[in-house]
């Protein structure tokens, strides 16, 4: 079968009127989950996906599943998507792209008068930033059978509000459990969020997994004083403390193999000009593909912090307050995926996600693999997150024609289990 | 003249009874200036100085001035005194124990049956420590004729509630300038704040003077950016560049000669767990004897901050936004503390003031000297803050006899004008 294509025009039309739920004025969106902009953001992508023919159905999660009957509706389902809720003053494509690029190819294929044999559902999960209710990736978790539903229902907001009240509130609490499992296939198309395509110069990046998570809280105990008349070498000073492990944290993940590490909060105390710090709470995160190197980082980390606690006469406690293994993704879909871009002509480049996805979720149950699109400049989850119309096309027509094929697999195809 | 002594058990009970004012439940203090604590303690101040037989005035800022007549009224007085309020959750000691000291001073006096030949002014200056209402020590800087008295009643709270308007509530504003200058000669006493004497061994502190001061506000720009996706060796990490900063802050003061560097605040943002900090702001203070050698470190600083800035693809700012010149007391004031502890055998040492003191502004017009006792731990500003009775009782012993000295100088002596 020939490559066919998704409409340039119309999918940035989708995304400009999409952007316009919780737009800021910097050219960003806070769209956060469950609130005014959220609805109405899902209002519209409702509109939209059944004026093109699609049935809607709406889990107790909020969880929105818009599905494009197939000719056999026996057979397991292709599904695709991502989320639409966003940062606060976060950028217009993170998310929602993977909505639109799937809402776009059922528009093509309504173009093409293609009937897949498959159904082709596309997804929006509810709070997949957490920004704010944590944790993230809340729908597809729930989904997934790994996050439990009323726990997340009793999530709350810095008002106090809860999930299951605003998800109630919005109008998107559905009443019963929509369960399409067993999935042929799950594809979730995102911008990159990094640098690495741009740099490279290609166009589509195809993650072999997502990286494995290790996340750190850090407490340093040192002695409150009076900033004047406490002599330099009898200071037990939890900022210098600080100053000296936070370097360390960037340096050994600057020196190891592939792997980041990123110290993202400081909280010292008191936090006054002229007063020596008592006390300081931080935080790591560190990343990497490679499980075993990550470990390796993470003990020559905590070595460091112990070392240099020691070295200004202070204490720490350090605990590892979250470990995720890396999540490798399909290996034939990830094939399917750059064999799709080279009949595109797209150059296309090996890769890993450095953020994590719903797909992390979906991938535990269900034949999985992602799309990526090159984010100008590297920037995410801010307003200046962008992506060129061009680069945004490219990857909706890799993700119509990945579905084209998979959707199309008769019933005796199936993708090997996830290991 | 032999010297005489105060009474121990007086001043324990004048200073367990003041700490009631303001009491936290660690044994520190909350007696913020201008508060219904301060009121209180104030309330209780005057009584016991009326009892002993003390005039008071209050001034338009709030100062008490508690007036034990002398034999020659016409004659310049001695001041002495320090303030009553305190740092939120600070110390039973900082500030009041120079207004006790004074008190128990005038009390011993009158149990000696002694009448000095000067007045003997007892002063508590409103609002010292500058932590509810910043700039500090306004009562004696607007004395000194150094800040404007209407520009301080507009000091504002966190509550807005301003500084004209709590003196008015708490029933502190005066209703006339008393200025009882010229002034004979100024003694404050007051704990030490670092760890020196006790490091020592020794009873008195006799400062020759309060350093010197810089203050530096740094702004960091990096460029915020996902904390998985982003390679370390694209990054700009605002936090990064803080952590090379303000470890060379603190080894550029250790390897000083004498000079003292603390980052107090550190303001990162977004201050989120899994985002590369786009921005830190923090403080630098900066103090020392030696103007030249405090001038050389904040060059040596503000080179090595930009020179990190730059090693970080971060850009920096740096601004000093406040100097202060070393305020050297008067030697013939300074070298009587010495000569009266000598007399009371009290083992004492030369040193500086790290911190600053009200005794700032009166030492520019009026010749000025400070006594120190311990502080435990070399512990301040804090709840745990201390010194021991029988410190306390030397102290005062110390400041009554340099009293008895001063306040009996005939007509013909005074001290040259400071420099």
């Amino acid at each position: 079968m020939n490559a066919i294509h998704t409409n340039p025009e119309r999918l940035e039309r989708f995304l400009t009127e999409i952007a316009a739920f919780g737009a800021t004025a910097n050219g960003g969106v806070t769209r956060l989950a469950l609130s005014d902009e959220d609805r109405d953001a899902r209002d519209r992508l409702r509109e939209w996906f059944e004026e093109a023919g699609c049935e809607t159905r709406i889990d107790r999660m909020g969880n929105m599943f818009f599905i494009r009957p197939g000719r056999n509706r026996a057979l397991a389902p292709v599904m695709t998507g991502s989320h639409c809720d966003s940062q606060p003053q976060g950028g217009r494509f993170d998310g929602i792209l993977g909505i639109i690029g799937g809402l776009e190819a059922v528009c093509a294929l309504n173009d093409a008068g293609v009937t897949l044999e498959r159904d082709l559902i596309v997804v929006n999960w509810t709070n997949e930033e957490g920004s704010r209710f944590t944790p993230g990736t809340t729908g597809s978790g729930v989904f997934a059978g790994k996050l439990d539903r009323e726990a997340m229902y009793g999530l709350t907001d810095r008002d106090g509000l809860t999930f299951g009240a605003e998800l109630e509130r919005i109008g998107y609490k559905g009443g019963d459990d929509f369960d399409p499992r067993p999935l042929h296939a799950n594809f979730e198309y995102h911008i990159e969020q990094g640098p690495v395509l741009e740099r490279r110069g290609k166009t589509i990046g195809v993650p072999k997994g997502i990286v494995c998570l290790r996340w750190y809280d850090v407490e340093i105990q040192g002695v409150p004083n009076h900033a004047g008349p406490t002599p330099m070498d009898e200071r037990q000073d939890a900022i210098y403390a600080f100053s000296r492990m936070a370097g360390r944290v960037f340096d050994i993940g600057l020196a190891s193999d592939g792997v980041v590490a990123t110290v993202g909060e400081v909280h010292p105390s008191p936090n006054s000009r002229n007063v020596i710090a008592g006390h300081v709470h931080f935080t790591i995160d560190i990343r990497g593909w490679d499980e075993t190197e990550t470990d390796r980082v993470c003990e020559e980390i905590e070595a460091a912090i112990r070392a240099n606690a020691e070295a200004t006469g202070c204490t720490v406690e350090i605990r590892q307050t979250w470990a995720v293994e890396r999540a490798p993704f399909h290996p034939e879909l990830v094939s399917l995926i750059h064999e799709v871009a080279g009949e595109l002509d797209l150059p296309a480049l090996d890769m890993v996600s450095g953020a994590s996805h719903d797909t992390v979720y979906i991938n535990q149950f269900a034949p999985s693999a992602m799309i990526f699109v090159p984010s100008i400049g590297g920037r995410s989850h801010a307003e200046v997150e962008e992506t060129s119309w061009a680069d945004c096309a490219a990857g909706a027509d890799v993700l119509l024609n990945c579905i084209l094929k998979t959707a199309n697999d008769p019933e005796s195809v199936t993708y090997a289990a996830p290991e």
